[in-house]
């Protein structure tokens, strides 16, 4: 298997230390990928040891010689991403280390963990040194970059980075990632609906009444003020990983299960969402948190109502919901299907049946039936089949950022946004915030502002207890 | 409540001993139903106090006060089914016990647990002596008559019982009673597809591939070689419950979930059924066993392809197994679904989708799925959705033939099976028996004949595992 070197953009950042360096670690320990060597990149007065060094308390279990070989590969480059010479002195640095590593014409990544305003200058600037060509798609060996989110602000400045992408480089080596594709049971998704025949009949606004997508966090902002403040929670998660949770249980049917085929399926759905209605909230407190503008509008919870403007979705209301400090911490799916006739003389109208996918924190399919009480003829009660993933599997899955890199490394795209997802998303967004949507406070620690009970009767929400 | 006599014909027999008089014997313990008053019919020479005495073995956890109960409130009368002056005194005997208990104008339960040769003679002579009379459905008190299985040996048999009763009763005065259609699970089947959305645009040919119903005995014929060799195992268990358990899987959705609404659609199922191949089977040294004709080649396994040839099931095949002396003791339904179609690169065909539904031992529904291996990207492995309904509720739900008596006391009709019901099914054993069947014989312990394994290669059975 050919090296590979990876040069990380934001290397001294909060997630290069506890997520890439980690991830980078599992790689070596496990041998899976070849020998790789290491180039961060970042604007701090740090040397190689230090850079490394930082990341060390964010993996629990690292035995020393892991950790040496992960040491002896790694290097640290100090530079300014708007300054094109530094971008000279990256390239001949870059090529010294794999000089010494024996490495010549080695498969490169660059991962950007950077803030998106410099997504279009680090790329145009290793485009002009020659650290990344375009290359076509079965080469020798490969070039390929990796985008943190969020890709963009709004759809303008998205247009632009992918614009600037597309001058440099081919789409099949670009990964806009989203760390929430590459977990086990959001990948689940695709499969358990494609795989099985029971699902695809059910799929639709014929059976289909509600969709509600949940992504409670019971934590603050923490130290992301700075980040958080400019963001937002619709722009943190919603732009990203909930658009493509709904994209995924609202695709049609892609003509393989594969990356390239998947995300176009995923875009055409992201292209017909429409917003509706919502509200957002910000929890008390929140103007006091460290780096957060005293007079800040900028909301921590969200819950908004999309359709999805196509045949199979006519009418069919998705849910969106979600914010920080909230009373408990999950991500899960309810499909809510429509009710049954009713063909029983007392006990109607019957509980509707509930398809749940819960990703996070553990990863279960449980569907809600009514099955008989026992011992009475004419009654039925909600019961629960259900498939618990983490159970079935161990909680032991590949940390996201390992299956990250390693699928990049393998070239699955399925795991990346594809250029013009990114920008229908962010067209929703920027829909959203012209409607100018009310925003309630709502203590720490509850589930919401209280005016969310009232937009839930409005809308005829249920709620899966 | 009313009080209700119970007369029992066949009430020296086995059923009475092991089933109807411990079924009394709760019922008179939970004092659901008001007070009851019992009479045993029978030809032999035993008092009230061996009649009752013998059925004591059978109840496992009789107290004093309860057992003492029903002895005080339990009469046996001597009598011949064919001689009329005989039902002339027993009518006196009836209504002397009723007096004795203060009984005037009270219900009355026949219930005739004899073999169906005295079906037509009972049926008439307690009509014409007016221990039973026609009563107009919503009367005063009521006037019920309960048949045990067999009803009759063949279509002529049955039909020519269902004259005489016709000439003697309304149809809502009859339980021509299978003690199946009282358990917990088979009564869940059509509660869990008409109260459940999602199964009925899944249930028909266009996703359905095979229905596999088995019911699995490990014991013997035990010492009912005298009933047994005349009737074998298609007449046992097949004309009834597993042609139920197919009617309850086949039918159409009732108007409500009903006794009358869901007898009419069996019906309507079980007419048309067709038999298309099968094979039959005897365990070796079944000839050896006690009432049993030494040159007998009665059946005591049976694997019987049917269909069903409405819009619904065109060219879905049914299977029903059975048999004596195998190698488990189970019930189970399994419903194959088509494959879907394949979208992945590797690992196609996929697992077909099951719907399993077990009756016995344990009472479980179980979904059989496709699911995403953990930590590879493309590739899929069957996991089970469960629903386990003995183990939610407890092995303790209440014994067959203790809800078949207070069903019949409350009047639910589901639990029994109409006249045209039974007279079409015996049509289907007639004309399974027209095709004169391979007999093969098989080990004691095995899984049946080996000649199976040919018949499933023929017919592309796959069966579940």
């Amino acid at each position: 298997m050919k090296n590979t070197t990876i040069v990380i953009f934001g290397a001294t950042g909060d997630l290069a230390k506890r997520k890439i360096f980690p991830a980078l670690y599992r790689i070596l320990q496990n041998n899976s990928l070849g020998d790789i060597i290491c180039v961060g990149v970042a604007f701090d007065d740090v040397n190689s040891h230090q850079m490394i060094e930082a990341a060390r308390p964010f993996i629990s279990d690292a035995d020393n010689d892991h950790w040496k070989r992960l040491q002896n590969c790694s290097y640290y480059k100090k530079m300014d991403f708007t300054i094109s010479d530094d971008f000279d002195g990256l390239r001949t640095f870059v090529e010294e280390c794999e000089k010494k590593h024996g490495i010549h014409n080695g498969n490169r990544l660059f991962y950007v963990a950077t803030s998106s305003q410099f997504f279009s200058s680090i790329t145009n600037n290793i485009s002009h040194t020659g650290l990344i060509k375009r290359l076509p798609e079965h080469h020798l060996f490969w070039h390929r970059i990796v985008y943190e989110k969020p890709f963009g602000h709004d759809q303008i400045s998205a247009h632009e980075i992918n614009e600037c992408i597309k001058n440099t480089l081919n789409e099949f080596q670009v990964y806009r990632i989203d760390h929430y594709l590459t977990k086990e049971v959001v990948n689940n998704i695709a499969m358990i609906r494609f795989t099985n025949v029971i699902f695809e009949p059910l799929w639709s606004h014929q059976y289909i009444e509600q969709v509600h997508i949940t992504l409670s966090e019971s934590i603050g902002i923490e130290d992301r003020g700075r980040y958080y403040d400019l963001s937002g929670a619709v722009r943190d998660v919603v732009q990203n990983h909930m658009l493509e949770l709904l994209a995924l249980i609202g695709m049609e049917m892609p003509e393989k299960l594969t990356g390239d085929c998947i995300r176009a399926e995923r875009a055409k759905v992201i292209e017909k969402i429409r917003f509706e209605d919502g509200l957002l909230g910000q929890y008390e407190s929140y103007t006091q948190e460290k780096d957060v503008d005293p007079a800040s509008r900028t909301e921590t919870y969200a819950l908004l109502q999309f359709f999805v403007d196509n045949d199979r979705w006519a009418g069919v209301p998705f849910y969106l919901k979600t914010g920080k400090c909230l009373d408990k911490k999950e991500t899960v799916i309810h499909i809510k299907f429509k009710q049954a006739e009713c063909l029983l003389l007392h006990g109607c109208p019957l509980e509707s049946n509930w398809l749940t996918i819960k990703i996070a924190p553990d990863a279960v399919f449980l569907l809600t039936l009514n099955a008989k009480v026992p011992g009475v003829m004419n009654q039925v009660m909600p019961v629960g089949m259900e498939f618990c993933h983490s159970c079935l599997f161990g909680v032991q899955t590949p940390q996201a950022y390992e299956v990250l890199l390693e699928e990049v490394m393998k070239g699955e795209q399925s795991i990346a946004v594809r250029f013009d997802e990114i920008e229908y998303a962010w067209k929703v967004i920027d829909t959203l915030y012209a409607h100018n949507l009310p925003l309630y406070t709502y203590k720490k620690g509850s589930s919401g502002p209280q005016e969310v009970e009232q937009f839930e009767q409005k809308h005829g929400m249920r709620v899966k207890t």
